[in-house]
């Protein structure tokens, strides 16, 4: 780790800066995965999935069999777990729900909003080592509370031409309308165009690798809405002399262990809390079956020593982290000072785990610095707010004046008249 | 106006194709003045501002004594006019806050969301013939209510190298922070990467012609979070026999005189409908100051005959309107069915142009389809929501094992451990 004691202001920014990994070659590569899936369908779909996931799949949509199958798959340990989850995420996100407020701003002119679920989203699931069924909860749950009325969901086939049963039962779960075994930018495309099995949807969610984020990225420019842009993983713990250093390590190694590419961070004010936590990883470290991964995170990763509790929420909005533990006792004052951040975990029993999976709020977060300008998945993700207004003739006889002289004023008569021949017939 | 009476079903969604204007130089032509105003800052803008605006401005701020002299330009019903308005948009905008609510997904999981203002924004006005101070408004109240500490205000000078009066008084009237005199692309540029004069923002908002557009999608892909994908406005009207066809083309004409791309729609039932109104057109546009535009507007305009209210829906829906007003006796029951729109405006005296200025409903709409995914601006636009979240003791030795079980499911050893080592220290 990279140890600063404290570090000058004007380090700051730098200190924040994530590095770039952008390949070179990355768009055109995409662009031309785009193009051959808008142009060939299923067909192009079932080429890219023989050459990126080295699987030969006939059928890509999942039957309703291999659904039952699956369920079959799962310990009754495990399903009860997923359920409990699934019910504490629910409870959280149909709390997002509003009522329909009317606001007559003055009389006789009613005004309201009225959230309307996206009709048709599609959900993404990375293949790879670890199945995250966690995020077909995360996604899925709040889709089917918007009322989304298409939920599709692709996920790149194994090597046996399956997805994870686990994956699979989630999808159930939350109600998946279809579940398709394609994955990587292919899967992106397939959902922005539509195929002659997949069928185009208005709103992408997901993670993914950096062919599947840029994927995304273009065709998002292309007009099809997506979730928020995506980066490594990353969390900033801010630990006092208080803090177990055995929790604080335990809460770093477990987003070390996501990626090499992770971001890994730890502030205090504390400067007999660095070497507690070098020894604690030594230990920690040697029984993670994800060593290599988390040392290699760990050697880009920073600890930064600060002086007040102002400079270190001051340092925690500039880097804006996707997660911040608080594992301090002032923990909900140094919350109130916090206005850059996804989630916030606060005080010594909280720790990035729990809302990684379990506790309700969402983990589909903003990373790279993104918390300045987004807020992560929630309700709001799946829904619009349609604005309605109704006018009456005594509504339109007091604001029709206001309207006309502004119009005027932007030289806009059309619109200034569409008001007068309506205040020409009302006496 | 070209007229389909009764088209069949499967040519819908080719008649909701918007044409398409973008030209094929431009991505080439924005990133050199991206790049320009990255490397040179201020001086880049006063040489594009004197290449693009032809005025040499030597002060890119607006000052303290400009404000106040555009002030006292102003007559005293426009001001007068702009308050009410302002006060409108407030209303509807302050009744967007949300409470905030603790939910306690299980014993001791106590999981909430605050909703906090995006540090910095900037607000892009065009320049051009009409001054658009219903802009500035429509932005910069949210804004304000959000509690955003930086606003900052972009406009292109005139040939006079000032910003119209109207403008900078409303710019004062919402509290712009900041207001620049610059333009275009060389704006946006400014607001994403900030110049010695110009700070840098978190998010941009604000309409604009092709260059802003794309100069604000372009920094969108480098980080910058910008408000809604940008087209030409449209409106689409719904007329029943007990429409007056004086209103009904009163509203065609106060969208086409935006601009030669506008789009204009009329769906009825009512096949005389369509006589009336060509007639009342010819009256009215004759008297309209910007009557080329309008011409050129309606030359691509759709006059769509359909037999059934259900087809009427699903045409709505499928067009996805920016602007949708429904001059229907049923205009309730109808709006019911609508799910795919910006703002919809209920009943004969209900026109665009209310919501466009003052009835206080947001003016920055979705346009070009993307009412199918994204709602208007509102006060959410301005503000991003944190998770936060508390665990007990009590509530972690419930939840602990149901993330322990999801943990070891996904792999993710260093996750599970997290949990673990809590566990171990509570009896």
């Amino acid at each position: 780790m990279r140890i600063y004691k404290n570090p000058k202001k004007e380090t700051w920014k730098e200190l924040c800066q994530r590095p770039e990994f952008e390949l070179e070659f990355l768009e055109s590569a995409i662009n031309n995965i785009l193009t051959r899936v808008k142009n060939s369908g299923d067909r192009a779909l079932i080429q890219l999935t023989e050459q990126f996931d080295q699987v030969k799949v006939s059928q890509i949509e999942v039957s309703q069999q291999e659904l039952v199958t699956a369920e079959n798959q799962l310990s009754s340990e495990l399903k009860k777990a997923i359920n409990i989850a699934a019910s504490n995420i629910e409870k959280f996100h149909a709390a997002q729900r509003r009522e329909l407020v009317t606001i007559e701003t003055m009389p006789g002119v009613m005004c309201w909003r009225k959230g309307v679920g996206i009709e048709k989203v599609g959900i993404y699931i990375p293949g790879g080592t670890a199945p995250l069924f966690s995020t077909v909860l995360m996604l899925g749950i709040p889709a089917k509370l918007a009322g989304c009325k298409q939920v599709v969901l692709c996920s790149p086939p194994g090597k046996d031409g399956l997805i994870q049963p686990v994956i699979l039962f989630a999808a159930k779960l939350v109600g998946a309308t279809r579940v398709f075994k394609v994955g990587g930018a292919q899967a992106i495309a397939a959902l922005a165009y539509g195929t002659e099995s997949i069928p185009a949807v208005n709103k992408i969610f997901g993670p993914g690798n950096q062919y599947v984020t840029k994927a995304k990225q273009l065709v998002n420019l292309q007009g099809t809405a997506i979730d928020i842009p995506a980066g490594p993983s990353e969390v900033l713990v801010v630990a006092d002399q208080y803090a177990d250093p055995a929790f604080v390590v335990a809460d770093l190694l477990s987003q070390a262990e996501h990626g090499c590419d992770s971001q890994v961070v730890l502030v205090t004010q504390d400067e007999s809390m660095i070497e507690k936590i070098q020894e604690e990883i030594t230990t920690q470290i040697a029984r993670l079956p994800r060593k290599e991964v988390a040392q290699q995170a760990l050697a880009h990763s920073l600890v930064i020593l600060l002086s007040t509790e102002e400079e270190v929420a001051e340092f925690v909005n500039e880097y804006a982290p996707e997660h911040l533990i608080l594992n301090t006792r002032n923990c909900d004052s140094m919350s109130e000072k916090i206005y850059n951040a996804g989630s916030v975990f606060l005080g010594p029993y909280s720790p990035e785990s729990a809302g990684d999976y379990a506790s309700g709020t969402n983990h589909t977060l903003p990373t790279n610095g993104f918390a300045k300008s987004y807020g992560g998945v929630s309700l709001e993700s799946f829904l619009k707010y349609i604005t309605f207004q109704k006018i009456t003739e005594q509504g339109i006889k007091e604001l029709g004046p206001i309207v006309e002289i502004m119009a005027a004023a932007e030289q806009l008569d059309g619109h200034k008249e569409s008001i007068s021949v309506r205040l020409r017939t009302i006496k």
